[in-house]
């Protein structure tokens, strides 16, 4: 039986420690948040980060538009928040409506207030082996989790699943910096389970259950991003948790797993963000 | 026996097709290349990309500084060219001598004048698969090398051994772009033949002979970016031409594979980002 990869504990054990730095500080850390429409999970997602936020001490201001709102009033605001000395890290909540082009708006986010790392520069830092501001928050959260386990990327055969630029591609890249020998899949390969049986370390980042224990082989790390609602409304990730646990060495749960170390990443990038700006203004 | 991915023959083609828009041009495309220090091999690609761009009727200016020379110095001349108007692409020589920030260098050319797209910002783009100002040189040209002969990558397993900023990475990010499943092995790689062998297309760019026969499965698209000199001062690349050239369908020479087609991509891009600063302009 596979040993769980506990988020909830790690994020637990990091936010404490993070509580008591942000403790000390006279200033507090500010996050701007940008929504924009009433995309349900999107508002969930902004809450959470919001209360995570603010049970640490971290000022959150979120600023919300109608699903009808122009790109230039989105990028306006950016333009101010990045001018605003006291807002440390700027969040757009994806995905904007379509109207709107979503990598503008990012790309209008000064890099050193970019908290995801989405902005084509960091983005740049990161592809060129560079350290970007901060680490994208889903890939960070899980190498995070990976080191908790004493898990060494080095040398190892890692095959992501789903190549969006919020976690696969990203995740792809950080994994090579740490010397992993790295596959991406997606929707277009061919014999998707040839391919993930020759993981010794599966991240699967797709939003439906895919991965099932044929596809894995005795002593796989297995990471689940995934995250969506079976048909009767439970919450379930890209794995067959019960079959696939059977032959993994370690798993990740969903929930429990990867989701809670986004946020932590999350909040740890905004009080390094907010370091970093107070280190320069001196 | 493979058919020979011939990298001269389409240079020739491709070359011939932009002369003939550029003696069109009443004012020529200008590509500023900077040459630091007196390393035999770039003085030799300098010299070959000089010779090219001129027998094009590109206009080729080479700036030449002492390997002692200040990083500050080559900065300020980079600045000089971002604002001359009568020069649309800047090409920086690598590898800088050690005391130089490389990356710092790089990125303070303009990324509408970034030939190479080696800047953060393009290849930020390229991360998010958005079109950079133009693509990187070699990834480009072996692209329009397995497009010429009619391949397609969809759907294949690409597997590109080396991880460099010029070659490994962005031929991966570009592959991926292409929908096709791509493994990025390294150094670090252990069991390398049995990850070669699960190729489809084999893209090697580490500068040794490293791949034989039997790390390659019949029919295997074999792409040889590899560039070396052996005991005898012989030109050779990664891949035991004469032995792999039995088992795969295809093969790229060396010489006459990639790197003529290499030129031909800095030659186009010159011309993409002369004819996209003529649009901004009018």
């Amino acid at each position: 039986m596979a040993i769980i990869l506990d988020g909830k504990k790690l994020r637990d054990k990091l936010l404490e420690e993070l509580k008591l730095k942000i403790d000390r500080l006279s200033e507090k850390p500010c996050l701007a948040v940008i929504l924009v429409g009433d995309d349900t999970p999107s508002r969930i997602y902004v809450n959470n980060k919001k209360r995570a936020a603010e049970s640490l001490g971290i000022v959150s201001e979120v600023f919300e538009y109608p699903g009808n709102v122009a790109e230039e009033e989105i990028i306006k605001k950016i333009q101010e928040l990045n001018a605003d000395k006291s807002v440390n890290a700027i969040l757009v909540q994806l995905p904007l409506p379509e109207h709107i082009n979503s990598r503008r708006v990012i790309n209008s986010i000064s890099p050193e207030k970019d908290v995801d790392c989405f902005t084509d520069t960091n983005t740049g830092k990161l592809f060129a082996g560079q350290p970007p501001a901060v680490y994208p928050c889903t890939p960070k959260g899980i190498l995070l989790l990976l080191d908790e386990y004493g898990i060494d990327l080095d040398g190892k055969h890692v095959v992501v699943v789903g190549r969006s630029n919020i976690v696969g591609k990203p995740m792809s890249m950080m994994a090579l910096n740490r010397n992993a020998t790295v596959t991406v899949c997606h929707s277009h390969t061919k014999n998707l389970a040839k391919i993930t049986k020759t993981a010794e370390v599966l991240i699967s980042a797709v939003g439906e259950v895919l991965i099932k224990e044929d596809m894995v082989v005795k002593g796989c790390i297995v990471i689940d991003v995934g995250i969506s609602k079976n048909s009767v409304g439970k919450l379930c990730g890209d794995v067959d948790f019960n079959s696939v646990s059977k032959v993994a060495s370690y798993i990740s749960p969903v929930p429990g797993g990867v989701g809670p170390m986004t946020i932590t990443s999350l909040m740890l990038n905004t009080y390094d963000l907010y370091c970093e700006q107070k280190k320069r203004s001196l």
